[in-house]
C-alpha cells in the first residue's frame, strides 16, 4: 500500500525538521567542515566503563540506602514500574544541594527526557481549542515539536538580551483573551537560553512571576545550561526558588549533564488540582502520570538506574558532576567571543555582530545577508563551516539574517579556524553582493 | 495556583486508569491475596548481573562486528542518536530467525516501548476529525490509551474466540464511510490477545489481509504473545510475514521477552509514503522517527544496549531466549484450566464458563453476577482474590459479567488456591442473589 503525506497529521511536514535533515546531510557530504550547529554536549570525558559502575551504585542504594530485598530490587530494575519513576528522592536531593530548591518527591515525575516532559504538560493544559501557550521567541526547536505533536497552538512573545519581554507578554496575554482564547502558561528559559543565550535578570523573573500570578498564568521554566555560567557570571536562583504560590512547572534534563542519549528528564508538578465532587485534591504531577502511561509507561529502568548511579556517586550535586565540562563551555565561550572580535573587527565594519551571553553553549551572529538553507549549503561546501539559520526558531517569522553558533563539542583550535571560515564567508559575500549590504 | 480537572485534557480523567488505581490500591490494602490481575511477565529468571553482561556484550558486537572506534563506540552510547534506534539490524535479525521475515532494518524504528510505537502511529494517521481506526474489542488498555492521547478515534469491531470478526470489520468500515469518516486501519493482535487469549487462524489471517486490502486500511499487528503457544499449538505465520502488498504496520515489543522496565519496542513501517512535488516516495517508518523526534527523540541508548546484548547472547532469537518463560506459561495454563474444571465442575453449575486460550498469559471468566469495582473490591477484602474487570476492555459498553484471569507470575500452587478462593465468592454470591443466577 502507498500512503500519502497529505494523509498523514501535519506535523510530519514539519520544515525546522527538514531543515535538521538538511544540516545532518551537509555534514555527512562535507565531513572536513567545521559544525557549529550541533547542540550536543561535550564528548570528551564520557566513559564506557562508567555505566556498569552507575548500575551497580545504584543496585547498593537500594539495597544498603533503600533497604530493598533481592526479589525487589529485581523488581525495581526489570517490571514494569511506578509511573512517576524510582529516582525522584535523588532528583530532590539534587535540587536541594544545587539549587537550595525543596520539593516534594511525589510531585517530580521522572520522563523520557525533557521532550516527553514538554509533550505531557502540553498535552494536559490544552482541553479545547481555546487554549494557547505563550513562548519566548526565538524557541528551543525541541518546545516547537513537543506543541506540535501535543497540538498545543503556541503564541509568540519577544526577547531581549535578558529574556522574555515582559510588556511584550502582557500584550500577547491581552491579545489572546481579546481573541476569546485562553492563555494558559508562558515558556522560558532563564538561563542562557537556546537559541538567543539570552538571560534573566533576577528582577525580572520576580517581575515575570508578579505578572504571570496577575494574568492566572503558569510559568513552565526549563534550565539545562544553568549549570554553565561564563567566567564572572553568579548564579541566580531559579524561577521555582521564587515560586511561593505553585506558580511554577519546572522542567530538568540530564542531557546535558549525565548524558543525552540515557532520556531521562523531569517534571516538578507541585500544583493541586481539583475535581468536581472530590474532598482532596491531588498533583498535577499525578494527573501527568497519567498521561505519561499512555506515552511511554515508566521511563527506562536501566537508565533511570544509570542516572540515578550518576547522581550518587556526585554526592547529588550536577555543579559537582559537570565541573568538567564547565570549564570546557567557559574556555571556548570566551574563544569564540574572542576570536569573532578579531575577525570581525567591531568598529570598522559594523555589518556583522554578535551578542555576548554570560554562560551557555550559544553565541547568535547577525550578518549582513540572508542566512537560510542555500547560504548554508554555500558555506558547508565552499567554506567548510556549518552554522544553524535562526529562522526556524522564529517558526520562520524573523532571524533571517541570524546564525546561531554552537561551540559545546569543538575544540579552541576548531573555533577559530570555524571563525576564519565565517569570516571569508563574510567578505566572499561582501564582494558579491555590495547592495545587499548597503541596505542593511 | 490551583487548577481544576476540568481545565486540563480529558484524557487524565480515563475510568480505566481510574480502575487500574483501584488495583494497585487494593493489593495494597490486601497483600495476602492472591492476584489473577497483574499482567506482568514471569520473573524468575531475572538476574541483575545481566545488565552489565548485556551491555558488555553489545560494546563488543560495536567493536567487533560493527568496526566501531572507542570514540564512536562512546558517541553512539552517550549521545544523542538515530532517531529510529541502533538495534535495527538485530531485531530484523531476529524476525527473520524466529518467524521468517525478512525485513529492510531501515523500515524499523526502534521506541520507547511498544506503547511509543502506538502513539506515534495513531498521532501519523490521523490527520483530521474524518480520519478513524478500527480495532477488535475487548481491547488491549494500552492502545486505547494510546488512541486518547494521540486523539485518534477508534470504532469497536466484535471479537469472538478466533479472533476479529471479519464480517463485523467489513460492516464497521461500511458504517463508517456512510457517516462520512475515513478508516485507516485495524488494530488486532492475533496470538492469545490480551485481554481475551483470541487466536486467529491462518485462514482468518490471509482473509484479513484480504478484506483489508479491498477496503484500502491497513492492518496494525501487536504481537507479544506469540512467543508462548500451549504444548501442542503450532506456530502460525505473523500477518507481517503474509504481506506482500506492505499492508502491515507491525509492532515489537521486547517487555514480555527481554524484560519490561527496560521500554524497548519498535516498529516495523514499510509503507512507501510519498509527497505531491517530490520524486521519490519516503518509508513511514522516515516519517514516524520525525514524531518521534518531538515526543522522546531516540530511544534511550543504555536501554537499546542492554536489549542489543540480550539479543546476541541468545542468537537474536527470542523463542530460544524465553524457552524457559514459555515453560512456565505452558504449566500455568494448564494448572489454571485444570482448578477452573475442578471447582466449577463444568456440566453441572453451567453459571460460570471460560475460554480455554491456545497460549498467552490469560483466561477470561464469565460470572453470573456483575464483575465490577465493587464486586472486585469485596473479592479481594472477604476472600483474598484479585482479578481484571473486563469491562474497562470494552470501553465500558459490554464485559460487565467477565474477569480476566492473568497467571503469568504465578505458582500453580498460588492459581489453585486462586481458582478456590474465586469458587467461593461465587459460591457467595449464589446463596446471596439466588434470582441475579436465574436471570443469568
Amino acid at each position: 500500500m502507498t500512503l500519502s503525506i497529505t494523509d498523514l497529521h501535519e506535523s510530519v511536514d514539519d520544515p525546522a525538521l527538514t531543515s535538521m535533515t538538511l544540516l545532518n546531510e551537509l555534514a555527512g557530504r562535507f565531513p572536513e567542515a567545521i559544525s557549529f550547529s550541533a547542540g550536543r554536549p561535550f564528548e570528551g570525558f564520557y566513559d564506557v566503563d562508567d555505566l556498569s559502575r552507575h548500575l551497580a551504585t545504584f543496585r547498593s542504594y537500594l539495597e544498603d540506602e533503600k533497604g530493598l530485598s533481592g526479589e525487589q530490587v529485581r523488581r525495581t530494575l526489570f517490571q514494569y514500574g511506578r509511573t512517576k519513576g524510582f529516582i525522584h528522592e535523588l532528583i530532590a536531593r539534587q535540587l536541594e544541594t544545587d539549587e537550595g530548591l525543596r520539593v516534594d518527591p511525589e510531585s517530580i515525575v521522572v520522563t523520557t527526557g525533557c521532550q516527553e516532559a514538554m509533550v505531557l504538560l502540553l498535552r494536559a493544559l490544552v482541553r479545547d481549542a481555546r487554549d494557547v501557550v505563550l513562548a519566548a521567541t526565538p524557541n528551543y526547536v525541541g518546545f516547537i515539536g513537543a506543541a506540535r505533536v501535543a497540538g498545543a497552538p503556541l503564541r509568540d512573545v519577544r526577547e531581549h538580551d535578558g529574556g522574555i519581554d515582559l510588556e511584550d507578554l502582557e500584550r500577547q496575554i491581552r491579545a489572546a483573551r481579546r481573541e476569546g482564547l485562553r492563555p494558559r502558561a508562558c515558556y522560558v528559559v532563564p538561563d542562557f537560553a537556546n537559541p538567543s543565550g539570552a538571560r534573566m535578570s533576577l528582577t525580572d523573573r520576580i517581575a515575570l512571576l508578579d505578572l504571570a500570578w496577575r494574568e492566572g498564568i503558569l510559568v513552565i521554566e526549563d534550565n539545562p545550561y544553568s549549570l554553565f555560567p561564563a567566567g564572572g557570571a553568579a548564579q541566580l536562583p531559579t524561577l521555582k526558588s521564587l515560586d511561593e504560590r505553585h506558580q511554577v512547572i519546572h522542567l530538568g534534563s540530564f542531557a546535558k549533564s549525565a548524558f543525552a542519549g540515557a532520556r531521562v528528564g523531569y517534571i516538578i508538578a507541585d500544583q493541586p488540582v481539583t475535581s468536581p465532587g472530590a474532598a482532596e485534591s491531588v498533583l498535577l504531577a499525578d494527573h501527568l502520570a497519567k498521561l505519561k502511561s499512555m506515552v511511554t509507561l515508566n521511563t527506562s529502568t536501566v537508565a533511570q538506574a544509570v542516572i540515578g548511579g550518576y547522581l550518587l556517586e556526585n554526592g547529588c550535586s550536577l555543579r559537582r558532576a559537570t565541573a568538567r565540562e564547565a570549564a570546557v563551555y567557559r574556555r571556548n565561550l570566551t574563544t569564540i567571543l574572542d576570536r569573532l572580535d578579531s575577525v570581525f573587527e567591531p568598529g570598522l565594519g559594523q555589518d556583522v555582530s554578535w551578542n555576548t551571553p554570560q554562560g551557555g553553549m550559544f553565541v547568535v551572529l547577525t550578518l549582513p545577508f540572508l542566512a537560510d538553507d542555500a547560504m548554508l549549503e554555500l558555506s558547508a561546501s565552499k567554506f567548510g563551516v556549518l552554522w544553524t539559520p535562526m529562522h526556524h526558531f522564529y517558526g520562520g517569522t524573523d532571524g533571517f539574517r541570524q546564525a546561531r553558533l554552537s561551540f559545546s563539542v569543538l575544540t579552541p583550535e576548531q573555533i577559530s579556524v570555524g571563525v576564519d571560515r565565517l569570516g571569508k564567508l563574510v567578505q566572499d559575500q561582501r564582494a558579491r553582493r555590495p547592495a545587499v549590504l548597503t541596505a542593511a
